[in-house]
């Protein structure tokens, strides 16, 4: 058992569990191996065990290729994390984590029929995390990282995706980025603009805001200044880590400096991605026509209602508003497509290609209030898997 | 894609696999994980998922054991392989294992509701096998470790029981292991006799030779030689490994050298665990009323037309015989009972609980054909389990 430091939550009692829905829903779990194989003779399992399934084991050893077709692999993905940045709640280990990955699992499989399996590591560093994931991807047709703690999340995915021949996806960083972009786009042809028209603010140097920035500089942003606890990251700044010095170096062209509130001052779109709040005074510089997306959860930066006073589009995380941004809208339909396709990799075109399906989905019937499809529109998880297989073949990863 | 260097199998062609039941069976794999939650609109997903979701996490963050109550991890088992011993077809890799790992799966769960998952591993040594399952266990209730080739396979299990909080379990070894120890308890009654009465000789010491001599030492066999591919096992002979070391310790208290033919001349039992053949002028000078074990597969050490002509009882591993000793007797029941008791590992008398309980099943229905039950008899996990669970409290490790 791996234990974590931390400060016991007074609320967690056996009485406060016995009220509580989620905790009946979560009793023994939320998921089963099943097999679509009955064994209930001695015929049957001849083909499924021995002595049957060793000509399809050594009909793969000769040629490797079969295992997509012969096993579970090729829609398979390990939901990965070292619950090192779990939700809201920070570094609570692995075994802490499981809840969510298996929610994970649940919906990679209900919302795009992918199989996938929460493996929760006990590492204690970038090394040992990539090694592990490498030792065992001869099981799996992918690899969804979940859940860990910024900077070394940049650095466990980049290594993996260089490392193996099958699709590696951090969704904390791109699932939110994809669907935001969706958004985004949407927002800015409401009001007939497109996002070369629009200087964005983001509140947040976590897994999120890096790639949120980097995906919208990619789809043409007009300016994007980022900003973490210590102001905003600009290529004059002393002391950034490598993955914010990069971040520096692709955003913030009018190179303003200070804090984040200085930057909001006339500018197009506010992207909360952190817990930090940011006052109704300062909502009130922002230029006419602005587009806020407060995404912390479960409290948005600036409270809707609040920001409807000045936006013409609010968006947050929560599923009580308007717009939420969910990146159950994206991660599903990516696999799906990668699966489909049967791509070695998720490249930048294949998560711009996503963003589009999904802004594309919203079509005539965007509004305000609708920028963004419901995570229950069953159009989603197809359109976006589509998309992203067409884009892979495209890039020639399949 | 790991790669292994062998000789391509002639019969493996498209046009066979197209003809060949197994192969359609195994198309698109035999597993899926699936839910045991809807989620079905905003509700269901703030239950399921986030917010919902953290408040479970938060639970088990303080209190660690909570994760055996809301999550699956109480009830799911790691299938780990790193394919070099797979079957009878050597070391393939572990993507070509996969068809067996997943068969286990199946079998786990078809026989005792167990979840498990296939974890399929490139490792070059042991250090790396025992630190990746390690690193991996938050995860999982069990480790079954599968087709490992020996020596290894006997450190990785010895280290991973070790280092580990949940049962682990090396199939090979010990599944086997309490097949057979079971069927000879029920061979040696049938004729009036008790273990103490044998003398046993053992043809093989990998994995399943070692555990079979030693579980059979541990049940009180009168006296029990084995047999590797340079003759018989003795403390005088050199360049043991350290396993076969500790095997000339525990066992040949006759002090017999040579070939196996010279043991087995006047011997009581013939256990075969490897493909070595045995001629039916060796077979004939064994002990009156003698028992074969020829568990060889597809081809066994003697021909069971040819051992009945000697021996009072004959078993193999096939099932078109009659007494297959076959290991799905024993793992579904043994993790199943460990689960049950909520067990941290599985002990000696463990083995021999389930041992015991699947003798005991035969009953009064014990005769020359039916010394084992049926691997599709129905009571057998579920005894197997009960005499787990109740070994596993009165050994403390529940």
């Amino acid at each position: 058992m791996t234990t974590v430091s931390r400060t016991q939550n007074p609320d967690n009692s056996a009485a406060q569990r016995d009220e509580d829905p989620a905790f009946a829903l979560h009793r023994g779990g939320k998921l089963h191996v099943n097999s679509s194989v009955d064994v209930n003779d001695h015929e049957g399992l001849s083909l499924a065990y021995t002595p049957g399934v060793a000509r399809v084991c050594d009909a793969i050893a000769d040629e490797p290729e079969l295992v997509d077709t012969y096993t579970w692999k090729s829609n398979l993905v390990a939901v990965v994390t070292d619950g090192t940045a779990v939700l809201g709640l920070g570094n609570i280990g692995p075994e802490a984590s499981l809840p969510v990955m298996e929610g994970k699992s649940l919906l990679f499989k209900q919302f795009a029929g992918v199989d996938s399996v929460p493996i929760a590591l006990t590492c204690s560093d970038v090394d040992e995390f990539v090694e592990t994931v490498a030792r065992m991807s001869p099981s799996f047709g992918g690899i969804n990282l979940e859940d860990i703690a910024a900077p070394r999340c940049f650095e466990i995915e980049a290594r993996l995706r260089e490392r193996l021949d099958i699709p590696v996806f951090h969704d904390d960083q791109h699932g939110t980025a994809i669907v935001t972009v969706a958004a985004l786009q949407n927002a800015a042809r409401l009001s007939g603009r497109s996002l070369a028209d629009l200087r964005a603010v983001v509140s947040g140097a976590g897994a999120a805001g890096v790639s949120v920035t980097k995906m919208l500089v990619d789809a043409g942003i007009g300016d994007i200044a980022v900003a973490d606890s210590k102001g905003l990251i600009h290529e004059g700044r002393d002391g950034l880590t490598p993955v914010k010095r990069e971040l520096a170096g692709i955003s913030n062209k009018a190179g303003l400096t200070g804090s984040i509130e200085s930057a909001l001052e006339g500018a197009d779109v506010f992207i909360g991605l952190s817990a930090g709040e940011v006052g109704e005074s300062v909502v009130s510089t922002m230029a006419e026509d602005a587009i806020i997306f407060a995404m912390a959860n479960p409290n948005p930066e600036v409270h809707p209602d609040v920001a409807r006073k000045y936006a013409g589009v609010v968006a947050t995380g929560r599923s009580d508003f308007p717009n939420q941004i969910n990146n159950v809208l994206a991660f599903p339909g990516m696999f799906r497509g990668a699966f489909d396709a049967g791509a070695s990799d998720i490249t930048e075109n294949m998560k711009q290609a996503a963003a589009r399906a999904l802004a594309d989905l919203v079509g005539d019937d965007l509004s305000a209030d609708y920028v963004i499809p419901s995570a229950f529109d069953s159009r989603v998880a197809p359109a976006v898997a589509r998309a992203v297989a067409e884009q892979a073949r495209a890039d020639g990863v399949a």
